[in-house]
């Protein structure tokens, strides 16, 4: 597939340092399942400045959750979700390259999804937003790079579930991207963590709140929601983290409710899981789950090797976490080994972090020294 | 403790060489945590025949969720839990040895739990039972000991949970015990095993039918118990393992029910967790799975070393797997180390499989010969 410049309705007047955009295409999109968008919102924020060849453009994809806020600006002082990573001096280093970050095709913090409302029906989508693959998110974040006219990302980098949107991308539009950076992610999930997916989203399906996607935005699904992340916690963090965080510690006030909250990992988890479940929409939850399982670079070509050969960069970097159980590292190696086999010029790094798979996001001082060193 | 001989009710006529019973109790019992129980049923199953020197009992303590069936017998032809392991010629060789398996306190399989009747109200108890403990699930299992007048066990297995239970029942009876194998063990369960545990339970207590413990047998959580019994899969299971089985590979129909199952490893799940749903009980599982997470050997001593260092036993032995990510490898290096430390004659054998928690269960070959060396 071949990128084709679009007319898009930006409503973005000037290329800032930093700035929060939305980008409106009334253009539709054919979806890479067969199903249709006749129009779609794609929130993003930029940080940097573009030079003038355009050629310091950097992609940051995101994880299942997150929003295009990946550090805080003018417009928004809240904290990013990758807030040390990028800035003056950092590894995204915003004196040199102008850094995007997308907010998934999907998701619910300002691009269009299942949350969104259907211009015709005056209703949000629901379960009629037609079945979402991570090919859709690529070509999503694709049209956003297109508005600033750059035909070439410098860089382009996809940690988690975003290691699946880069490689979407880079399989989509094989000589736009210089540097692919993919980070605890794989060649596919796992069958276990398809498993721990599913089981997140008949948490979510469990609950009679959920109406078949029908729920209303007083009457969400939120005891599903929170079962969901908290099972989900369970595949991010390591086993070796909780146990010295936590051991069998119990709470200060024990739970009054039967078989509450008790011990410390419980309230830990009921805590972290609160932010998400108030936050993010449940039937985005759901499609964007499904479209991860079933994304599989099989899709492109007969092989992985003569599918990964037709991307056209000048490196790629992939990273894996030793205590990683949701995308393991032998994923990564393996990621990294068929890269190679396919002619890639490889750099595989391996991070040494109790963190798990959610490492690039609580200890990213470990990641930004290879980082910073690939993106120059 | 110490454990002292008591009239109890039993409708045991003879020992046969399989027999399936149950000891009815009269006589009531504090737990270890301050409840009480005026009265108590528990089921057993035996295979062989008590020696006239009532010198070559073996104790099968046993998971979570198994009943007293882990062999095949006259009165009950299907299929045990162990099968392969029990019987003449096998590990625990019904020539020689008279086993003993018990059902837990607190489960419902013919023992005294959350679903049986409580004779004054003529309901369940529900959660009006008292809070169980390990200890508990021990003196009940002993007492059934004692009700062949066996004062000294030849050996004591506890798989899984039955490890905690073991060790609950060496350190409250501590001059009845020969030999203790520990499978799949560990001094206590790791935060991430609490974590897992405790959303399990949440997936029960989420259930709309689980009204506070009050559902009927018509009306049961069903869907809370299908999804705890998934979330337990995995985590008894290895990810190398459903990788090998299943990968990405999809069911030969799609589901029709939005978000429904679609993988391989999904219908697994729901094939695997049907039995559970059916025959397990809510309010039991939920008590004994927050038994087990509350079982921690520093409740009998100031120090794990001085408190295993009571038990007068000929022989421990420790058996872990590598794949095992719910009492991880490390807890039983942990364990065999510690009971080193307190001078008990430790053998501490790995078990090379990719069927974690479960390889017990389903890899017998590979445990049946050291078990089999260990009780001779």
């Amino acid at each position: 597939m071949q990128a084709t410049a679009l007319q898009e309705t930006n409503n973005r007047a000037t290329v800032t340092p930093s700035s929060r955009d939305v980008l409106r295409s009334e253009h539709g999109i054919t979806l890479f399942r067969g199903g249709q968008l006749q129009r779609f919102d794609v929130a993003y924020e930029t940080w940097g400045t573009l030079s003038p060849a355009k050629d310091n453009c950097i992609l940051l994809l995101t994880g299942l959750s997150p929003s295009a806020h990946a550090k805080s600006s003018h417009q928004d002082a809240t904290r990013g979700w990758w807030e040390k990573m990028i800035g003056p001096g950092c590894a995204l280093d915003t004196t040199r390259f102008f850094v995007i970050c997308v907010n998934n095709l999907g998701s619910c913090f300002g691009t269009t999804g299942p949350a969104s409302v259907h211009r015709e029906s005056g209703r949000p989508y629901g379960l009629d937003f037609p079945e979402l693959s991570m090919e859709d998110l690529a070509q999503v974040a694709h049209r956003v790079v297109l508005s600033f006219g750059v035909d070439r990302l410098h860089a382009l980098l996809g940690p988690s579930m975003g290691g699946f949107t880069a490689l979407a991308y880079a399989l989509q539009f094989p000589d736009t991207v210089g540097r692919i950076s993919l980070i605890s992610s794989a060649l596919r999930p796992q069958a276990r963590a398809i498993a721990v997916h599913s089981l997140q989203r008949e948490a979510i399906t469990n609950d009679p709140a959920w109406c078949n996607g029908l729920y209303t935005p007083e009457h969400r699904p939120t005891v599903g929601m929170r079962l969901a992340r908290k099972i989900g916690m369970t595949s991010y963090r390591s086993a070796a983290e909780w146990e010295h965080r936590f051991g069998n510690s119990r709470t200060e006030f024990k739970s009054t409710s039967a078989f509450g909250v008790e011990f410390q990992v419980e309230a830990y988890l009921e805590a972290t899981s609160k932010r998400f479940v108030d936050n993010f929409d449940p039937n985005c939850y759901l499609y964007l789950s499904r479209a991860m399982d079933i994304f599989d670079i099989l899709s492109h070509g007969a092989t992985a090797v003569s599918t990964l050969a037709g991307i056209k960069t000048k490196a790629i970097q992939v990273i894996g976490v030793e205590s990683d159980n949701l995308f393991p590292l032998h994923q990564q190696n393996q990621l990294a080994e068929t890269l190679e086999e396919a002619d890639q010029a490889v750099q595989f790094v391996v991070i040494d972090s109790d963190k798990g798979h959610d490492a690039f996001l609580v200890e990213t001082d470990r990641f930004a020294p290879v980082i910073s060193e690939f993106l120059s």
